[in-house]
């Protein structure tokens, strides 16, 4: 099954926006219990709860070898029925691209990542031509920082507009979305117009203050799908007792519900 | 000993701007021989003719976690003197780009790391506060399609060229340099012209068909230095046999002349 059809079928049996990102942090995770266990836990907890999961490259790659022996782990405990997007964010030319989609989609057995789209069209082919993956595009991102390059003036549009208008041109196999954060609302809003049928992945709920409500409005297409909301440490690390599991499926049942009562209530 | 103070020792010493690539290529290699082996025999043949050597992550993560092992022993068996480009291309936000940060500089020791400008300064700050390490910012990048967003003009500028002045800012440790592709020579002038101190990586000699001459000529500075040319594919996979160190000197040794003969012409 390709993974757009991976994501509706999960996003729909789960009756779930949610997407969980999986980013360890030994600081805030229970002491006693290693991060292949505490993944593990989450995902038994909670993988009827989402649409997705979502582990950032980075916290494992902090860890060394023993971090990327438990990122490929952390992947295939993960029931086949849900999607795993490896948020990765390269972003390179000619063979090298290859190399890291290779890495990603062969290695890790990703059902999507995460790419740059600085380099251009040619850096995000390598991805794209692994038909049956989902090649999500950093667009607008939930940080500060974001308008320094993302809001500069192109004509009569801001760059990651252009972004968004360049991503369906390169999306020859219909496999691409767009990564817009929850921080920026009314931008979601106008990258929806611009792709209406192209998934949106909306990180920057939770600790980083994006507004829930109006990130799931305005990111849903017409048929209130294709939203993939993220949320990892308002989720993951609920609890630093020995229920962190059970806390973090209540925290997610109550995301998950909110944004389906924001949803009815639109 | 910071980033920019070995970079110049090394190259003053060797009489050398060229950077090799280590990026192996399992189909390119010599048969028999392992990814470390051949990294060895090519550095143990060449430091005395570089100023830095770049291995690309994107080759070591292809091999899996193995492959990731065999990055840390290559950057272990480079002499100290020779400094170390990851070339990372990484790009994220907050505790994200912090775990990079520390992965990179602290994980695998590298000297300098380079990163992607998309997110913003803020994305770019974690890898910055590393004072004595080397941060080198995508500017121009060599591919075709890096037309798609870097031409992009915004007022009277183009973006790359904003990204250049972006970076002069940013630079609050002077640590910052930047990448610019040797197959758009006129560029790497304009962004010297930007940026009159800043190290400036190039890649895209020998099998892009960057422009030697021009690349050296544009690259330097006033006092001839702080140009950084990779040349990756047509050094270390200059013979398939058992004498590819030795072939490997030979292009090293003429590609290094080639670059001192065009300054001192030029």
């Amino acid at each position: 099954m390709n993974f757009i059809d991976k994501l509706l079928s999960s996003a729909r049996s789960n009756e779930s926006l949610l997407c969980i990102g999986l980013d360890p942090d030994p600081e805030l995770m229970p002491p006693g219990v290693s991060v292949l266990e505490f993944n593990e836990a989450i995902v038994e907890a909670t993988y009827d709860l989402v649409c997705a999961y979502k582990p950032n490259l980075a916290f494992y790659e902090a860890m060394g070898v023993e971090g990327l022996r438990t990122l490929a782990a952390t992947v295939g405990c993960i029931p086949d029925t849900v999607p795993v997007i490896g948020d990765a964010k390269r972003g390179d030319i000619g063979n090298t691209a290859k190399a890291y989609a290779r890495a990603l989609f062969e290695g890790y057995g990703f059902d999507a990542v995460t790419v740059n789209p600085y380099l251009g069209g040619d850096s995000i082919d390598p991805f794209v031509e692994y038909e049956d993956k989902g090649v999500f595009i950093l667009c607008r991102t939930s940080n500060p920082g974001s308008a320094d390059l993302q809001e500069l003036k192109v004509g009569k549009r801001l760059l990651y507009e252009v972004v968004a208008k360049k991503a369906l041109e390169w999306s020859k196999h219909g496999n691409i979305g767009l990564v817009v954060g929850a921080t920026y609302p009314d931008d979601i809003k106008r990258v929806r117009g611009i792709c209406p049928d192209m998934p949106i992945l909306i990180p920057g709920v939770g600790k980083q203050g994006g507004d829930l409500a109006a990130a799931a409005r305005n990111g849903v297409d017409v048929n209130q799908e294709k939203a993939i909301i993220n949320s990892s440490r308002g989720i993951i690390f609920a609890s630093k007792g020995k229920d962190f599991a059970e806390a973090a499926r209540v925290e997610a049942m109550k995301i998950r519900d909110e944004i389906n009562r924001c949803l009815k209530g639109g």
